[in-house]
């Protein structure tokens, strides 16, 4: 989507969704036209079959593909409920409704065959996840709305937002309290019309957004400040995604200092495993890691907290995680695991609470090249 | 807090919280200058010490009290915590600063005395509640911010909150996008200017909220939906109160049909035992419960799931509850226990995507005599 018409972008991508999903079904129908048995064939979802993709800088699926068919009563039902959720799919983007995941398993019980009805959420989840990768576009476009909404924004940016109730044009400083500017659950409604930034700051905890924002950082550094709030939405990440590749801004991560916080960095720049198909739509490859580093603890002598059993494990995994085979990680990485502690973001504020704003991010963003 | 004045009624109450700290210093100071052990008297704070307060129609402290006395040394260092917060939290009042919980918890490594910092953030955090008792006013009195940031506001409400950066006029549908309004930290820096509201709608999930604006609930009944995002925030309960005792306004809650979620509703309405000392600031105790009720499973077949053991649990402590005393949540609650299950509110969506709107909510709140 390029930056000048969403409207019309968010169209396209509707139309293309409800064709990819038209054609699904002929599919099937052909299939069983010629007297074959229908099938669907995915990507093997696992951590062995995702690969690096160097054109795009993200990870995705590798070449292994496992088959959905109907030779089994399992496997037949499985395709009728894929049916069904299709029909209900075409419908909602014909009536320009929308609904969420959980909607959706429910609504299921309002289907006439009781065989097409889904057992569990994991199972209606799991089949919106195959149709995008089986049709190329996203569940947004399908109009699936997530639980979870995007957190907020607060930075010299204009945007226009398309609402179901018209535009709204709203500048992420002037125009919205102390809390920001909330990201909607679908951001590809929005137009960016306007920015004075120099870079994108992500940052994990709603406490550290709050004093960056209290000190007037995005104001001082022209910066983009985005409340992550824990692992991201979707929304979150597809906003970072497009405020980078639209506006050419930077994009730092600013997390705690555990292997936790390292998996929201990851998968803000390289996607998740479950997402893998997801990735040249939400990853942003080129962001980078601001701290807390394991090497700050050690620098800034921060108060920290041991390392739980499954913290270690946590990070034990990530040596093997081909999201974080750099030398930069392995390196923190093996220093964490030494010094067996972790600290928080809030921890800086053991040398005061400007210490964040005046010494440790611009010395660290110095260092980085970002300012 | 009157609608009108908030900025002097903020300034009033900052002056009174810094009076306040410092009445308390000065009291340590005449108990040494009169040869008396230092010591601080407080409510005991346990579920047996809460008692309902007839006039505020809120649970509060009864009359058991503990005293913190430094006739021992872990005694003296309990207060020695106190005297430091104190000088900490009047020069933050001083500066018109602010801090976290968290913060104020890393801060503590830099005070000069070692026997002065916090062993864990339950101590600070705990030393800070007793500060909002013996002082009478709030820890946002105190520019203490919580770590999670209050919830988001759709309804026809223009509102004025003052922040670092000057005043901002919102109205909480033409001025902010499909996210809504986010609530600041502090929501007493918002004035209420104008509104069109005849109820306000308190909503657990965020799917449900969702659902309520794209079907234009707000236009359509008038109604400023408030997003609690499972239990609220401080700040989220607090503009809830505001806007019913400064509005005018019915308070409704939509919660899931489940123990959790009447505690939700619990905390809206009555107030939680940890938090009773602020029950008149947080309490709205005229909001009453939409659902999903344990008879509505009953009456619409709603999809369910059956109660965990920790459910039952939940349940029959309730039942024993001060706060769920009351026919009607004895009733429901007894049903639960019998008919063993639980609803999400997203299972009404089993008979549409618009029963909800179209049906489940204009027939209860017309029973409820709300619309």
């Amino acid at each position: 989507m390029s930056a000048d018409t969403p409207e019309s972008d968010t169209r396209l991508n509707e139309e293309k969704a409800r064709e990819q999903l038209i054609e699904l079904a002929a599919e099937f129908y052909d299939q069983f036209d010629h007297g074959d048995i229908p099938e669907m064939t995915l990507p093997t979802r696992t951590k062995s079959n995702i690969v690096f993709d160097e054109e795009a800088g993200v990870w995705v699926y590798g070449d292994r593909t496992s088959t959905r068919s109907a030779n089994s009563v399992r496997g037949a039902r499985k395709l009728l409920k894929a049916v069904y959720a299709v029909e209900f799919l075409a419908q909602q983007l014909d009536e320009n409704r929308s609904s969420t995941l959980r909607e959706l398993y429910y609504l299921s019980e309002s289907w006439d065959s009781e065989e097409a009805q889904f057992n569990t959420q994991d199972e209606s989840n799991q089949l919106i996840e195959d149709l995008e990768i089986v049709s190329g576009v996203t569940r947004e476009d399908f109009h699936m709305r997530p639980e979870e909404s995007g957190a907020k924004v607060m930075g010299p940016l204009k945007i226009r937002e398309q609402t179901r109730r018209g535009d709204r044009d709203i500048h992420c400083q002037e125009d919205v309290g102390q809390g920001g500017y909330q990201i909607p659950n679908n951001p590809d409604t929005i137009e960016f019309l306007d920015n004075d930034a120099e870079f994108v700051l992500c940052v994990e905890t709603g406490g550290m957004r709050d004093r960056l924002v209290e000190n007037g950082f995005d104001v001082d550094y022209d910066s983009i400040v985005v409340h992550l709030g824990g692992q991201p939405a979707r929304a979150t990440r597809r906003l970072t995604k497009r405020l980078h590749d639209e506006l050419d801004l930077p994009v730092v991560v600013f997390c705690d200092g555990d292997p936790w916080s390292y998996r929201i960095f990851g998968s803000v720049a390289y996607g998740s495993i479950k997402s893998a198909h997801l990735s040249e739509y939400l990853a942003t490859p080129e962001a980078k890691y601001v701290g807390i580093r394991p090497q700050d603890i050690v620098d800034y002598d921060l108060p920290t907290d041991p390392l739980s059993d499954s913290d270690v494990n946590a990070l034990e995994s990530e040596l093997e995680d081909p999201r974080f085979q750099t030398d930069f990680w392995e390196e923190q990485i093996e220093l964490q695991l030494d010094i067996e502690k972790k600290a928080e973001q809030q921890a800086l504020a053991a040398q005061g609470l400007d210490f964040v704003t005046d010494t440790y991010l611009p010395e660290r963003l110095e260092d980085m090249g970002i300012v």
